[in-house]
């Protein structure tokens, strides 16, 4: 099947994500196993101009695949964006002898790929690796699934504490275009109201719903909130809102930011980030170039990158109107 | 939407899995949402035939959700089997009122359950729950996921005391006759083999491949094994074998066992129950009996019940492939 | 053993945290071991004044040791801080046959019980619940050891992304008065500085030791902060400072938040919350009063209740030094 | 403060124990702050022998406090208990200029530092690392806390299922000479019973208990046994011989077995390794020797290596009156 490509460049770029590292792993035995050579680059779109790469074999990503983060660390890169340095980036593939890459992000480092493959028509392969599953042409982004459990286990420690004080939580999880995240968590939290930034509620209906969940026997409340919800207020604006607008009741806010990236990936993500790997390097080697692979029905599919760039995936409309009958 | 059906029963049987709960839950809002009662059925077709029976509101499954295990009990029923059985618990669904079932488990469950709606024309509809995923009609069943988080966390910390004493671990985990989870969680868990009951990798070239694996420079070792590999040997004397045929090895039995049943239910699995237990009450109120509610390219789909139940899902070629690579 | 005491009631009250219900469990238990009556009372000093009791027995308990929160609700009463409040709560004991009284919580909890005993003479008994570990007489409160585990698998997560993209992280966790959960957490998590409210490090001498620690090679830190330390800026506002003082830095914040309350506690406080059930009710048994039970040198001991709530305990000097080692 | 040691080398030996790393890093970090040399010597008294070193910095141990197992690797050595072997290290010690040893381990590691302390007068200082907790001269082994959560856990699945299905079930757990791990996680396990070694509860008995827990409303149970317990009986014989004594019971079997050894440490122990490295080397700069740095009352202390290795920890009583009086 070996093509006449030698030698694979592999980067993580942008926000990172749990299942990057088992990407990489990945996309480097692949390698290993076509005995082709893999170079691991740093920083992303940053470490390609600079040069900052390192060959990387099977043994180098021993005992990585259960680690959050990534191995290579991401950046985000203005530079790149430039005609000159995306010249530069290309000198040091040419220098390095690297023939393809293999570039794990979302769609600004897909973006920054395509643009580089049609001035270069270097080969370009994408790995979807974001939590916010926001990617089109595949169910699920690497991440998404980790950084779910991640939130689930945090409402589930706040309902404690929130049911022993019958308390109503705003908590905001990360999703500042797509819902997703908020939506399925939310669910599998028991929130009684999820905010997201496709469908607007609204300020009154909100409260309108709490004070009736309030009236059906609830005692304490969870609203999971995404970043950019549609209300357009930010969260402490909406305990405000609510402080004002309810009587009797004792609101906080809890913000999970950050931790939501990290954490060791979960079984779903692992497994994903190995097909993903494997499909990359099989497409390349096949000669093929500018797609992302993703997943689709549960099968290795891949998406022209101008496509998976496009837009965002759409929220679920089932899964909308199933959280309206779990918080009956 | 509507029809003429007043109160849905409910009910676990089979071996529990995690996210059972939820599915409950989720049948008794649907209920509640749509106006009708909901009687929870304790301990499956035993407590069906002694009309061990609790009505339950929006208000019972409170907190439920991320609870392991299930709330109603579950229990394997002999007498079931038995025209006898099943009139007794016809009798005891009419005294009740109740006018159609939603049965949560695996394929005896749902045996049992076309067997009962044949004989009574009662109306019946399957939600699959077993952590062995080997239901036809969905991608997924209620646990699956969960076991397998749960496999991958107990295998990463076995790697931890197994690299650092140089130790290769045969590690068994659940699946009698199908290897979803042992597939899965051995590339999750980066184990260098993987044994499932459909392949039949056969001793001598296991014990090959682990030396080539030490060759390689890997010093120590996770095999992943099924409950029902195909090798046919247990898992202790698989252990003995190897130290019987591998020079300078030290090797160790892990058996998970129980735990994979249990623990809090994934954010996958939460939401998949919560779906599933909408889309059952859903069917039941359109009319329809004897279908399975299962995922299907990530949209909620009807199987019937007698598909269901004819062999098992099979094994994805493209994930042992993966695992050949990933050992690489 | 048992002298006239016939029914002890229990309550929590103030904040909640992990290991509440274990004591809850663990006081039931002890009464049924006895064979004397036990009252749980809902709502804490709120629930008192209103006669919000419950009859618990043995079985009641069942299943609740590894629950977060408290079964039991706790609140924050104003009324029982007046005479009135407390002459209706003394009423209320009157009539259900109450003898003596459990207070599960902090040091307003027991402020409320000794003013209360002083009134009436009523037999109370402390347990020290809350997360701060700030109560003089026990090394450890309920649920300090499980928060702090909390805390420290957050700054795991947030390390990875923090590693990822070089980034320097504030992580503010709980501890208004006292800075043991981030002194502890801080060395824990390998933060590169703690700040906490008994010690003022001062801003210049925080930014010079994280330019050092950048020069000495780190790509990326961790601050842990307590929410009272005492530069006396809020988390955003010492990001702020950073931000304009030092070059090259991307700066993050994260507020852990209510999450620390929450949770199932750890093999520790469970235990210990067994452990101080026990001695609480055998203290009462044996005609004691006023004392809070804790845990000193690894011994259940007595601390009378007016000296536990003198002043909080100090941060230990030892762990601020091997703070400074271990961020060399 | 420091005298004339210029070289410190580090190890760990025996069984690994979640913390080792943290201890490591404690170690090495000390050093760099003393600005003396840090030697890693690999698999415990085995590449003492054999000259397996190598120089740690500060920067080396970055990112291995939330590691379990062991970066130097662990390994029983046979050669080290005869005098050639002894000079062997020696000889190795004084070729690499290494003037002082940490040896982090159980009481076979320290039993071989004493011995080689008294042939060679070489300074020795031992760090108690072990999930058992029966090292005599601290109140806390490095890797107790965290194997104890790690059992607590798995318990906390079982019961999911052990209670969804009515069952019994016994869980083996480790701790071959001493029922630390069994006592504690027992009865924050919620354990109907709890066989350890120092106590012979006796079969009969073991059986009155069980039945009597069954007539007192509990539908399932959990009895955990240590390893070593007393009864003389395996776990497999002990379900024989319930299954054989006691009618309608469901009796399953669990042996937690090496996942116990690994994971990543809780944070108690992280501070734990963290103070034991830092008094370790403080130790040794002190002109210390043949000393066990432990925790006794929440104080770094001292005690003679002979001591340490004189016999095992007693179980505490009070824990056992605790444990039965929750079985209520």
């Amino acid at each position: 099947m070996p093509n006449k490509i030698k030698k694979i460049g592999v980067f993580t770029s942008g926000g990172d994500s749990p299942g990057m590292n088992a990407a990489i792993r990945s996309v480097v035995r692949s390698c290993a196993y076509y005995n082709i050579e893999c170079i691991g680059i740093y920083r992303g779109y940053e470490g390609l101009m600079e040069g900052d790469f390192e060959s990387m074999d099977a043994r180098s990503v021993k005992g990585i695949i259960n680690k959050g983060g990534t191995i290579l660390k991401s950046a985000r890169s203005t530079e790149f964006r430039t005609k000159e340095g995306r010249q530069k980036a290309y000198d040091q593939l040419n220098k390095a002898g690297i023939d393809a890459l293999v570039a794990i992000g979302g769609d600004g480092t897909f973006t920054g790929a395509l643009v580089f493959n049609e001035e270069f028509g270097f080969p370009v392969m994408g790995i979807p690796g974001t939590i916010d599953n926001d990617i089109v042409g595949t169910s699920h982004t690497l991440g998404f699934d980790t950084a779910q459990n991640t939130v689930v286990e945090a409402i589930d420690k706040i309902r404690d504490t929130a049911s022993s004080h019958n308390r109503l939580f705003f908590i905001e999880v990360m999703g500042r275009d797509v819902g997703h995240i908020a939506l399925n968590t939310g669910i599998a939290g028991g929130a009684e109201e999820i905010l997201i930034p496709e469908e607007d509620l609204g300020l009154e209906r909100l409260v309108e719903s709490l004070k009736r969940s309030r009236k059906s026997g609830k005692s304490s409340s969870i609203v999971v909130v995404a970043e950019g919800d549609k209300i357009g207020k930010n969260i402490f604006e909406l305990k405000d809102y609510v402080d004002e607008n309810m009587e009797g009741y004792d609101v906080r806010v809890s913000v999970l930011g950050h931790m939501q990236r990290g954490g060791s990936p979960s079984c779903f993500d692992r497994v994903l980030a190995s097909r993903m790997g494997v499909k990359a390097v099989d497409s390349l080697l096949e000669g093929k170039s500018n797609y992302m692979v993703g997943l689709i029905n549960n099968k290795m599919q891949l998406t022209p990158l101008d496509n998976a760039i496009k837009g965002k995936t759409k929220i679920n409309l089932e899964l909308l109107r199933v959280s309206d009958i779990m918080s009956t």
